[in-house]
């Protein structure tokens, strides 16, 4: 017979906790007999105390076991799957999983919505006319062989000891402990039933992890858990102390991804999308295929307009428009030595394209429109961004988001390269 | 606009505490406003990451202001309490109580209920036929201007934030803090008003403060408190190797009691009485008074009479008696060189003297009495303890509890001294 305040008392005095300790507390908090007032303690010890490889793959595994496992084995392609712990302008899995799919990978992503200053595949795809992102087992299957690839919510059966726990860290000021990020990404991945995965581990000012030495080793945790339960799994360390593209917001970014898939598009998302591509056809086994030409040849947007059509979407529909705008202009010239993306994502949040409570609803019309990237010369008095929204009453908090979050200068300033690192199982 | 969060990752963090953040997150925490698994984070953090002596006293003003304040200062004499941090066989506030009224002060003391193998000086109190625990605030006068001295339950005005949070502690493996522990103990007893306060730390294996380091920061921590309080506040650390006295239990404790305040009773808790008692009455201004000469006198006696009386107790009543009894014999001749504190306690409470939970009843008569201490000569066959219990059922798990609790040798060992240190404001 298990005890939490034994195992809170465990982690609490810096002990290692047995497999046993784990699988209980994870089934019985799930259950309800482990309370939430003491699983946040336990989350608590766990931030400051940590646990090692073998108690986060435990702690994983637990998570996977609360629910079901999906299962892609019976398909006559591989597997492979994407996740990025979160940025801003970061619309990559909208060209992403199409490439990969006219490569002849099956991408099978469940995606989330946005939270706070980053945004949310979901909410992003959910922009187009009609486009569903609940789809039952069935229907997911469905979606994968007739467009190669799906990207819809998760269903409440995976990983339910993740959902309580994830909700529970939120309001309990226990999210930013790297255990705790790896292992709730992981379970849900793993439970996703992905035969390869690569990890976009965003880092600066607009992620969640400010430096390369905190992302590499949220990197090297999620690779060592991706690798232990059998997924071929690789991460990049990418840039997020600017904005990635041109554009933030929901709409706003499915027309950049659009643009993408049809061959042109801004040269960073280009990038990205070719080299997540590369290395997902990679850990898929897949070779001699190129993603760049798919790209320009058109088969990666045949994949995109199956895909959004298969969700009920209509890959021609006019997209929502905010209402207003509102035009930033250069306040001098020289260089763009700094465009912050937490500043850009924040005013973009003000503006209506996030959310600050899980139930609110998004503007799928609101975000920001950038006009120059760190490097670019600009004149005094262009239009440095562009603000929508859908009432002029949100533009005040937005230009305060902004204050600071952008500097003219002479001289270029170093800026984190596109793809800082690369990590790999050891 | 403060927030849960936003308190919860300063401390987290290793941050200090503001006055305004602890201010707001008692009184949201006693409101409701704050949730239980949010404070629970906080205890973790709080106890994991510390509090210094300013955020202790802040905490601990925050949850006396949380509730009712008494107010003594109308009388025509000083007030002086003692408070124990709990012990096995602590039965010193029945005579200590009357003794120090006979010598001239009022002793207003609100005493709590036993948990887990250490007592409770209401439910020592409650064999007492008729004798009541709750008393109203206009009661409580009453008998302290009756008999010089009151022992009685809190009312739940007194302290609610620490109610609740103790609660919360309880099950959450955040009960083990020094700065929680005593923010907790000292709002109490400033809340209840007492002009002068000497804490009895108890050490060794039956308290919770295992050690003399640790419980001379619990004692500095606690004087410091009451001192910046305007409290005039004194501690001695006590031994709690070996139980106090010769009885552990409910009734048990009374009759030594009676024994003592008829001039009687063991060695120890006389000398531990009368010394107490000397630090209340210099503590709360009272010279040439003393407390030895009240205990053979029979004012102190008196006294005792009068404050069992005045809360509807009869103090010629026959003590309730337990039904069955069971000898435990000395293994062998020798020195007693060990009678362990917790064993003893542990077995107390399994033969029903104690409870497991907060709701249960105790049994009056259940307990162990004590034949020997360590340092006495004992002879093989000898009784060693007698086992009181309302069922013979209890005897096994009881005898389990012993179990490697006492040793017999050739020489002595050492043990802790009854009075080990004093620790007063510096």
């Amino acid at each position: 017979m298990m005890d939490a305040i034994e195992v809170i008392r465990a982690k609490r005095d810096a002990g290692e906790l047995t497999t046993g300790q784990i699988d209980w507390v994870i089934d019985a908090y799930t259950r309800g007999e482990v309370a939430d007032e003491q699983m946040s303690a336990l989350a608590m010890a766990i931030l400051l105390n940590g646990m090692n490889r073998r108690e986060i793959a435990d702690w994983t595994q637990a998570m996977i076991r609360s629910g079901e496992r999906m299962d892609w084995s019976g398909l006559d392609r591989a597997t492979a799957d994407k996740h990025s712990t979160g940025g801003v302008g970061d619309k990559i899995t909208l060209p992403l999983a199409p490439v990969v799919a006219a490569c002849g990978a099956y991408v099978p992503q469940l995606s989330g919505r946005g939270l706070g200053h980053t945004g949310g595949t979901l909410d992003k795809l959910e922009s187009i006319p009609g486009w569903r992102a609940s789809l039952s087992n069935g229907e997911m299957l469905g979606v994968l062989r007739s467009a190669g690839a799906v990207v819809c919510a998760a269903g409440s059966g995976l990983a339910p000891a993740d959902k309580k726990l994830y909700a529970l860290r939120d309001v309990t000021g226990t999210v930013e402990s790297i255990p705790l990020i790896a292992s709730s990404i992981m379970s849900k991945k793993i439970a996703e039933g992905t035969g390869a995965l690569v990890l976009d581990v965003k880092v600066g000012s607009g992620a969640f992890m400010k430096t390369p030495e905190t992302a590499r080793e949220l990197a090297e945790t999620m690779v060592a858990l991706g690798t232990d339960a059998g997924v071929r799994t690789v991460a990049l360390l990418t840039a997020m102390d600017r904005p990635l593209g041109r554009t933030v917001g929901n709409a706003l970014e499915v027309e950049e991804s659009v643009e993408v898939l049809a061959g042109g598009g801004p040269e960073d998302v280009v990038e990205l999308t070719v080299r997540l591509a590369q290395e997902m056809l990679e850990a898929a086994g897949i070779s001699g295929k190129d993603p760049a030409k798919a790209l320009v040849d058109g088969s990666a947007m045949d994949a995109w307009r199956r895909m959004v059509a298969a969700q009920g979407g209509d890959p021609d529909a006019l997209l929502p428009r905010a209402a207003e705008t509102l035009t930033v202009e250069v306040p001098e010239s020289g260089v763009l030595t700094r465009l912050d993306a937490y500043a850009v994502g924040l005013a973009a949040w003000r503006l209506g394209a996030g959310r600050a409570r899980k139930e609110d609803p998004v503007s799928f019309g609101a975000g920001v429109t950038l006009h120059a990237k760190p490097g670019d010369l600009v004149r005094a008095g262009q239009p440095l961004l562009t603000l929508h929204a859908d009432e002029t009453a949100r533009f005040e908090r937005a230009l305060a988001a902004l204050e600071g979050g952008y500097a003219v200068g002479t001289v270029s300033e170093d800026q984190l390269p596109l793809i800082i690192d690369r990590v790999t199982a050891t």
